[in-house]
C-alpha cells in the first residue's frame, strides 16, 4: 500500500468533525478503494477549549492554521472556515507551499475561484471543490468528467436546501413565509441571519460554478441575475398550482444565440416535471448535454455527512493526481486553462423563457381583451390564463397569465402597457417559467 | 496540446457512429477540456458495403477486428461488437497486445469481468465499461469515485428502459403485458426478441457490475436472484395502485448482516418515492451511502447519443489515466483487486424486505381472520389490505395484503400455510415491496 495521504484541517466545526468521524469509522473500506489510507494529522481551530464533535487523540491541534499551510509533513490542506478573507489567504499560502486544497466553501471559489485556480495551475497543484456545490451530490465531477462529451446546453438546479425547505412548507403546509422561516431555523437548516440563503446569494455562488464548468466561461459570480423567495406569496403559490405549476427557487445557466444566461430567481415548474417533485432540504440539479439528453443528480445539499462524503472523495482523486503530470490532471474549471472563454454573460433583458405575471385591474367589460391585445401585438403567446378575485374585494380582479417561451425585453415592455392601462389598478408581480425535458 | 489518442473501433453499428458523429461534433469542445483529441483511426466492420449512419472518410475502415487490436499504432480499443464469446477473446487479445479498452457490453463484462479486469491489471492497462450500466446516466463514476468515502447500504434502480417503458404503459394506459411490449417493439425499444429485457437478464447484468462496485465483491451474475415482468397482470397493478403502489422492474443490490442480496424483480414501490415516477424508457438508481445518505442519477439508459457519451468520457479518462502510474489508478471494481472479498450473496429465503400477495378465497366468514392469524403468528406485520370481488366471479374474494419487512423464508412459509387453508381456491401472487428513502 502506498504511503498515507496526510491532510491537515483548517476549522473543525460541523463539517470538519464530519470528515474525522468519516474518516474513523469507513477508514478500512476508503484504503480498500484508494489503496492508501487518507489520514487527518493536524487541525487548526479558534478555541482550543470549545467541545469537538469528534475524537481528536491522533490530530495535532492547534490554533495556528499558518503552520498547517506551510508544514512541508502535510500533504492536502482541507479548507473549513468558510467566508471570503481569511479562507482566501490561508488557501493561496497553501498553494505557494505546494499543498493541494480540498474546500466546501463556496464563496471563496464563486469569488475568487479564477485567481486561486490559476495559482495552483502556476504551483502544480489541484484545488478540489466537490463539496462546494450542493452537498454531497457528485455534481461537479459529473459535468468536469463524465460529460465531458458533450456540448451542455442548460443545467437548472434546486442548489439551495434551506430555501427550497421553505417554499415546500409554503407549497404543502400552506404557511406564510415567514413562518416556513422561522421553522427552518428551528429545525437547523436555515442560519440565524438567513440572508445568503433567502435572497439566493448562496445559489449564486454555487451557480457561478457550475456555469463556469459547464460552458468554459471564467467565474462570474457578478454577472448572475439574482432574486430571493422572500416576496413569494401564498396567493401566487395556490395560482401557479391551479395552472399545473409548483414555485421553486432555481440556478439555471443556460446557453442562447448570443451568449450564456445565468440567474437564480423563483421559477414556476411543471407539476410533472422532475424538479417539481424534489421537497424539502433536498437538492437536486439537471444538466442537459447535446449527446446525453437530460440528466438528473438528487441528494442531501449540505449537512456533516453528506458534505464529508464530497470532501473526502477529492482528498482521493487528490491522492490519485498527485503523481499525475498536470497536463493530464482534470481542469480545475473543466476547460484547459487557454482554453477558458468570457463568452458574453446575458442580463436578464435577453433573457428568453416563459413567463407568469398577475396584475390586478377593475373588474369591467373589455379589461381581458385590451391585456391580452398587449401581448398579441408582440407576438406573445399565452399558454394559460385565470382570472380571480382578490381576497377581500370584489370590485377588483386579478388577472393571472402564464406566457410562452418569450424574450424578456419584450414581455417587460408589455407589462409596462399592461400597467399604465386605466383599468389596472396595481404593480405587477412577474416570475419566471422553466420549461424542461426530463 | 498533447498527442491524439487513436481508438479503433471494433462495430460501427448504431452506437459506434454515435460516437463518431459525436467526435466530429464536438472534437473541439472535448479537446478544449480533454487537452487531446480522441480521434477514431481505424474501424472494423462486418460488412464493407452495409450503409453507415456516420462518416467514414478519415477512418481506415476494415473488416479484421484482430488487425486492429494488434495494431502498435492504436492507443484504445472500443468494442462495440456485443456478445459473449468474440467480444471476450477480442478483448482478451487487446490486453495482451498492450491496449487500453472501452466497452459497452454489459453482458461481456457480467460473465467475464473478473479475468479480464485481472488481465489488465496484469498487462498495465484500463477497461473502461461506464456506459454498460445505465446508458448515459454516469453511475460507474459516481459509485467507483464520488462516493468512494461512503459504506454503499443499497442501491436500487431502473436499470432497464424496455422493461419501464412496458411497465410505464400497463400503468398509464391500461394496455396488457402484451400490447405494451408489442408497442415498444414498434417504437424500436424493444428487440425482435425481448428476452433479455423482459425477463431481467438485462437489468441483472448490469446489477451485477453495480453490486461488484458498491460491495467490493466480485462479479457474481451467476447469483443474481432475477424475475421478469412477463407475469405481472394489470389486476396486480391496479390493486397496487389502490394501495398507494407502482409496480417498477428494478435491480436492487442491497448489504445485510449476513451478506449482500442481489435481486432483479418487479418492486412495489411508494407512489411518492422517486423511482416510482421515473417513466418511459428512462433509467434511474438510487444509491444510498452512510455519509451522504440517499442519492439519484436519472437520464437515458440507451440510445446512440447517450451512450457515446459515456464511451467518450471514458475515453478521456483513459487518456488521463494512460500516464499514471497503474497503483493511482481508479480500481476496475472500484476496490483495489487484493481488497475484492467474496461476501456471501444471499438466496431469495434471506431477502428481508416488505411483500405484497394476493391470494383468492371462499367468500366466507372467518376467512381473513385466518390469514391474518397465519401472518400474526409468525410476527408479520401487515402494511395494508385490500379485499376486492375477482372478475367474473362473485362467490370467491381476493385478498390482497403488503406486508412490513419481513424474512421471505417466514413469508413463504405463511403463504404455503394460506394455501393449505380450506377455503383458498388459487395459487398465489408474490411480489416484494420496496421502502427506500428519497
Amino acid at each position: 500500500m502506498m504511503d498515507a495521504v496526510k491532510v491537515g484541517v483548517l476549522g473543525l466545526g460541523t463539517v470538519g468533525a464530519g470528515v474525522v468521524n468519516l474518516l474513523a469509522r469507513n477508514g478500512d473500506e476508503i484504503a480498500r478503494r484508494a489503496g492508501r489510507e487518507i489520514r487527518v494529522t493536524r487541525a487548526a481551530v479558534r478555541n482550543l477549549e470549545a467541545p469537538r464533535e469528534c475524537a481528536t487523540a491522533d490530530i495535532d491541534l492547534g490554533t495556528d492554521c499558518h503552520s498547517i499551510v506551510t508544514d512541508p509533513e502535510i500533504d492536502v490542506v482541507l479548507e473549513l472556515i468558510g467566508g471570503e478573507t481569511e479562507a482566501y489567504d490561508l488557501v493561496m499560502a497553501a498553494i505557494a507551499n505546494g499543498k493541494h486544497v480540498v474546500t466546501a466553501n463556496k464563496h471563496l471559489i464563486a469569488l475568487h475561484g479564477n485567481e486561486i485556480f490559476a495559482a495552483a495551475d502556476a504551483a502544480g497543484v489541484v484545488v478540489s471543490f466537490e463539496a462546494a456545490v450542493a452537498g454531497g451530490i457528485p455534481i461537479i465531477k459529473a459535468i468536469r468528467e463524465s460529460l465531458a462529451a458533450n456540448r451542455i446546453e442548460w443545467v437548472a438546479g434546486i442548489i439551495n436546501g434551506t430555501g427550497n425547505f421553505i417554499l415546500s412548507q409554503m407549497n404543502f403546509e400552506d404557511v406564510s413565509f415567514d413562518e416556513a422561516l422561522a421553522d427552518a431555523q428551528a429545525r437547523g437548516f436555515a442560519e440565524a441571519d438567513p440572508t445568503f440563503d433567502v435572497e439566493g446569494i448562496d445559489a449564486a455562488h454555487k451557480l457561478a460554478i457550475i456555469g463556469s464548468i459547464a460552458f468554459g466561461i471564467p467565474l462570474s459570480f457578478d454577472k448572475i441575475v439574482t432574486d430571493g423567495i422572500r416576496r413569494i406569496s401564498a396567493d401566487d403559490i395556490e395560482y401557479a398550482a391551479e395552472l399545473g405549476y409548483r414555485v421553486k427557487h432555481l440556478g439555471i445557466a443556460q446557453r442562447q444565440p448570443e451568449g450564456v444566461s445565468m440567474r437564480v430567481h423563483p421559477t414556476l415548474v411543471s407539476e410533472r416535471a422532475l424538479l417539481a417533485n424534489v421537497e424539502g432540504e433536498k437538492n437536486a440539479i439537471m444538466v442537459y448535454g447535446d449527446a446525453v439528453g437530460a440528466t438528473a443528480y438528487y441528494g442531501a445539499g449540505a449537512g456533516a455527512g453528506p458534505t464529508a462524503s464530497s470532501v473526502v472523495a477529492d482528498m482521493i482523486d487528490t491522492a490519485r493526481m498527485m503523481s499525475v503530470d498536470p497536463a493530464g490532471r482534470v481542469p480545475h474549471l473543466a476547460f484547459q486553462p487557454d482554453q477558458i472563454t468570457a463568452e458574453p454573460v446575458l442580463g436578464s433583458e435577453d433573457f428568453v423563457c416563459g413567463h407568469y405575471f398577475r396584475v390586478q385591474v377593475a373588474d369591467q367589460t373589455g379589461v381581458m381583451a385590451e391585456v391580452t391585445r398587449i401581448l398579441a401585438e408582440r407576438a406573445i403567446g399565452i399558454e394559460a390564463i385565470l382570472q380571480k378575485d382578490p381576497p377581500r374585494d370584489d370590485e377588483d380582479a386579478r388577472i393571472i397569465i402564464v406566457t410562452k417561451t418569450a424574450k424578456e425585453a419584450t414581455l417587460m415592455d408589455a407589462l409596462s402597457h399592461i400597467v399604465a392601462l386605466p383599468t389596472t389598478r396595481d404593480g405587477v408581480v412577474h416570475y419566471r417559467v422553466a420549461e424542461f425535458e426530463d
